[in-house]
């Protein structure tokens, strides 16, 4: 049980962290503040959840650890479950907040930090969506294999993905995540609620591949020639 | 002795360059300039104080320790003191530094740096308040604690200092600290006084309840299935 | 074989995240998000592909590997080669994304995250980049030797791409990387192809420097006296 | 002589990077960017020269070291010389550069990257170096003290500096460090040579401060009660 509490717990605080930033603090901070806010949430869950669970807190990386063979598919299945509720939770949470603006807050014209594309096509988003979660997972398999980067994987890992959010926003909202984006969109209505698919499918192909790239050791640790 | 002295030294230096971003580099660095200030003086006290105190710098944090079991009542107390004795003299040194810009400082149009709320509700800061500290201190409780994160825990709990500015300053100042929301607030004057109440209560709730949560180890590290 | 598709994966990333920021963020994040998307990007890389290649992810740095006899001539080859075909790819696949923005992309107009220089003379990007990429390959081959950064060579060396790119995109646009400068120039035109010559050149040649004081221990690591 | 090389190399880089940030990237990339400038400066040359020279880059640093007990006389002298070499050398290179921007570099409009005040007193100027250089020369004579942060200390001690150029560029320019305020102010002039004063006494009274209650072991490690 304790570490679908953690899962929850981790995907709570990287929307809420995240999120938060997109809602309140988007002048102030801009979008480098939006991407070290996610990427960061990341670093604080990989030390504080991360020895129970692994701190994926997403299921798109739950997938990469289960095609790469190193999560079960019971376990897959709770961590999923787990880190969708975590979202949805947390999105809650920022709602009621966002109810006491002076004013009130209007989901309709602001939105509510919900993963989407508009400038670029649907093709864009994909393309980026699809090629940054295979980046991603691949840094969290192979900096959390063994003979990877130890203790440093969880900063690894977060790092990587304030350069995701550095790269892509203006595309496609940088999810690599569908329970990032699952959670807010459940509030902010039936425009981001029809793009979802899109957070869905990509980042999980992306996953599944640099989980597929990691079973058959392509690029993975063992057997690896040693660097010079 | 030597650990008080390491808390009034570590949460001075902690309200020192935090505060002093506000007051005197607001305009050059906006906001994320302040979330690093405050984070990153976390990641030197943590680096150049924890060994001997634990550079907890905030008596939120002494709480989560105390009520974690991880902390005696009396150096409860002394931490307590400690830190709220070093941000009042360092917001005292920042008035001092203030006094000399050209044509003088107005703290009555300017403030000093002190938490507050204003754009949203008293609930919406108190929310997000034990929210934050709850996760904070979730942090900061796991990833010190034997098998979390060992050297690297100073680095996470700055890094997660950093995401919390980054989402709540609009909101309520991102305090989640009542001795830093004491020292500014003796300066600033009777309305940061009187909205003093909220920053530290709930931030010793929000940490309350990640000690208790600890305590019973329902995210603890002790016993936990390990990682697939 | 392992090794060299590590490298071109690395370099795909690099190129991927750091011009993605470029062509579609720098409305939004400025040269900060960019400085940050680059060297985070080698962050990202060092901890995933470094402990099977080094993650070179740059001709001059594998350059000064070779110069330093770190690296032996046919691997040399080998990295070039991969480094420079995941930069081209790269590239093409962020032509692709770029295709889909409404309205179109323009390269004549906007360009495609080439480096060049333009407000400051060809000898001013010179010095910048023979001068930075000295110190980059100082920091590499150094913080990577024995006795050097341990597993925190990758943060150290990826941060200080971010410094890099802080000082000097006015002057050269921060390239210390031929693979990095060839990719986006293959798209961007014959303005960008007729300037290449500089970032093959300078950093080539900062990188020849690097190698050779560390082969002759001028600053090296073994036999230097201990610190005080 | 290696651990002087080193000091030479180290100076030059933290001025260059630094300063070149605040010379032809201050429009793009702001305070924000020239903080992390300096600060990540210090993290690449900790992990490049730090094992040989402790990578002290700074006569205030050394000063500290010197009280402190961890740095012999004649050792000091050399480093002195050798950092302010590096310095000097560096702000030449950046000169050197600036000379080929189109139109001319003009130091009497733009000043040369030298530290200074204008909108603060000199007091405040003062007080700011002399507090920051005691609270950073504390971080660094802690942090790699035996049982202090180990191979992590360069990275706190880095990101230190950003917190205090966040905190204080517009107060003092957040030198804390004689050698870079001496470089650039040779090219910038009379005015700056005129409060070169400063930037010599205020930091190395901090640090020699520092440097006592380390040698005292008020907040030392030897001794020390363990953190609850």
């Amino acid at each position: 049980m304790n570490k679908y509490i953690c899962e929850f717990i981790g995907t709570f605080a990287l929307v809420f962290f995240g999120c938060a930033t997109v809602l309140f603090m988007r002048q102030e901070v801009g979008l480098v503040g939006v991407a070290f806010a996610f990427g960061l949430s990341v670093v604080a869950m990989a030390y504080a959840v991360g020895p129970v669970s692994g701190a994926h807190l997403n299921p798109a990386v739950s997938l990469g650890f289960l095609v790469s063979g190193r999560l079960g598919s019971g376990d897959f299945v709770g961590y999923v479950i787990a880190q969708c509720a975590g979202a949805i939770v947390s999105a809650g949470v920022l709602y009621l907040i966002a109810a006491g603006k002076a004013g009130g807050y209007d989901v309709a014209a602001s939105g509510f930090a919900q993963n989407g594309w508009s400038t670029y096509s649907a093709t864009s988003a994909f393309v980026f969506e699809l090629v940054a979660t295979f980046l991603f997972v691949t840094v969290i398999l192979n900096s959390t294999a063994p003979g990877g980067a130890g203790a440093l994987a969880g900063l690894a890992i977060g790092l990587t993905l304030v350069a995701i959010h550095l790269a892509g926003i203006a595309v496609s909202g940088s999810s690599v995540n569908p329970a990032r984006a699952l959670g807010p969109a459940l509030f902010a209505g039936s425009a981001a609620l029809s793009q979802l698919w899109l957070y869905i499918l990509a980042p999980c192909l992306g996953a599944a591949a640099a989980g597929l790239l990691q079973r058959n050791r392509a690029i993975g640790l063992e057997g690896a020639a040693q660097p010079a």
